[in-house]
């Protein structure tokens, strides 16, 4: 019979139990290893005949080593005679490569896309892309989930914030839309935080559209990468008369000097989901990491169900 | 018009100018960097439209780091319109993973196949597949060259051994086909190693097939990877009588212990090609590295100038 199984490779294993546990079944068993010269070897240890099976691999760093441990899991289980190959990817690797932001560059969100259906992807769940534009990037089903939900419900029920002084802000004018779905959730207005570069090989000016004087401003991204940006906008906040400055994402990137630049930061709580594995190296007490694994076991289980999962995407 | 381009990336760019040189002409500007997170960022800085782009690029150590670059610059060069999309894959990875071993396994070699068909590729040339087969798995112009012609040619005027006292030995049964056609050109007979487990979890013996008393025998193989075998076939061979060992092959993974075993074991001299290359710590003199730029230089040539490559390809 059609059975769910569930399997994680070695980017977020830490999740993938966590939606497994959710879903109420063990993880499969599976052993995915290197060869003395660095090759993936992958076996999986049961069988999944018939199966529908679903794959739990973020593409975040090392972002190469996954993908390609992602292609050859779905080779593996293709091969295995599942009936379905689904992939759970929290967080979509090389998602800022949507478009030829100059002549003669690759698109590798694109790419990516490619790749994972040549291997034989059937289905793809993916948590708040770059630019939901890349769904169309795919042939195949796309379920695209949105963490605000549960960004906002942290807002609401356990960040002891006084939400009727909050103004979300968007830290660019790509993130609008987003910041938008949050504000309605915390019934607050929005601003928006508008760079310009005066002249050219001058540095950015951080121009603050909309009265957060006094506020308590929560800024919201899809990922924070360096932590570059998302400092210098809670310092033009502060400066701008915000009384204290709160920011969240779906994808803690958090490369290079990231994790410092937020410590050192006016931010008084960064909130994040669990969509890419944080390192002890990375934690701090500034950093809230909330789970996604719910999220994912419930949509899992209902792609399995072949139920809607359309109510889950706001 | 139709132009001439090579590109290097980054597994192995000696090899690369050392073609271009061959060919006569600069390596194609391109800059092949990585974001701060580790995803890999190209861009191709001279107009190549309309032009044959030749990318050369072998998939070694780090295989995964060394495929995704390769298949994204694929991506980069057919969006700037090249005619076509050639890559140059002197080391083939994943080759050893080209059937289903035991049940529930990838079959990785045909997924590369796949997975350089879908980025753009329009013909590769690739040298010594650890099995010939694999040109198979690729839909597209495929040309196979050999090293065989290329190690024989040193054995014979830069050796300085005793060509008549010569015997060519397979390390295996797999090996057969090459140490053949070695053989023939040096005018010498072949020996074959014959492994075998005489009871499970009993080591295995090294059974010699052929008569190596007092001569030089000359092991080949395609891949040297952690190097325990052929150090063992080595000793085997002196076992049995033979004066004094060589050892050849294309492409040297020399993974892990390899270079140590190769310095202690009584092999006189190894001889490979530079189809991988090879890092100051893994350089002894004991290992003397043939370069096969100009064999790929000239295929390039004819492929460019629509030639037949065939005659090069024994
Ligand atoms: N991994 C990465 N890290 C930093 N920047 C990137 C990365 N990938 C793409 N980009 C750049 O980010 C820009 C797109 O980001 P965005 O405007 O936020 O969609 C492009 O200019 C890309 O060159
Ligand atoms: N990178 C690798 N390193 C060592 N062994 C491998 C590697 N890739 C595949 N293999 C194994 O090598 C065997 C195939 O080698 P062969 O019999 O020489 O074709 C299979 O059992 C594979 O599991």
């Amino acid at each position: 019979d059609n059975k769910l199984k569930i399997f994680s490779l070695n980017s977020n294993p830490q999740l993938a139990e966590e939606i497994a546990q959710n879903v109420g079944i063990p993880l499969g068993k599976s052993s995915v290893t290197k060869f003395s010269d660095g090759e993936i070897q992958i076996n999986i240890e049961e069988s999944i005949r018939g199966c529908d099976v679903f794959i739990v691999q973020s593409t975040s760093e090392p972002v190469n080593e996954n993908l390609m441990e992602l292609l050859i899991m779905v080779d593996a289980v293709k091969r295995a005679s599942a009936r379905t190959v689904n992939v759970v990817i929290p967080y979509y690797g090389y998602a800022r490569q949507d478009r030829k932001a100059r002549s003669r560059e690759p698109i590798t969100a694109k790419l990516v896309a490619n790749l994972l259906e040549t291997a034989g992807v059937t289905r793809a769940i993916v948590l708040d892309l770059h630019a939901p534009q890349i769904q169309g990037f795919f042939d195949i089903l796309i379920d695209h989930l949105l963490a605000v939900p549960l960004l906002s419900e942290y807002f609401i029920n356990d960040s002891g914030i006084d939400l009727s002084n909050v103004i979300i802000v968007s830290p660019d004018h790509g993130g609008v839309t987003r910041a938008r779905k949050m504000a309605d959730r915390l019934k607050a207005p929005i601003a928006i935080i508008d760079k310009r570069r005066p002249r050219p090989n001058v540095s950015e000016v951080m121009n603050i559209i909309g009265n957060v004087d006094g506020k308590t401003a929560i800024i919201i991204d899809d990922i924070i990468d360096t932590a570059g940006t998302m400092s210098l906008a809670a310092s033009a906040l502060i400066e701008s008369g915000a009384k204290e400055v709160y920011a969240c994402c779906t994808h803690p990137v958090l490369s290079g000097p990231a994790v410092g630049r937020i410590n050192d930061s006016v931010i008084k709580e960064l909130v994040i989901t669990n969509s890419i594995a944080l390192p002890e190296s990375k934690q701090s007490p500034k950093i809230k990491q909330l789970s996604v694994a719910k999220l994912l076991a419930e949509t899992i289980v209902r792609v399995h169900e072949q139920k809607s999962v359309s109510t889950l995407f706001d």
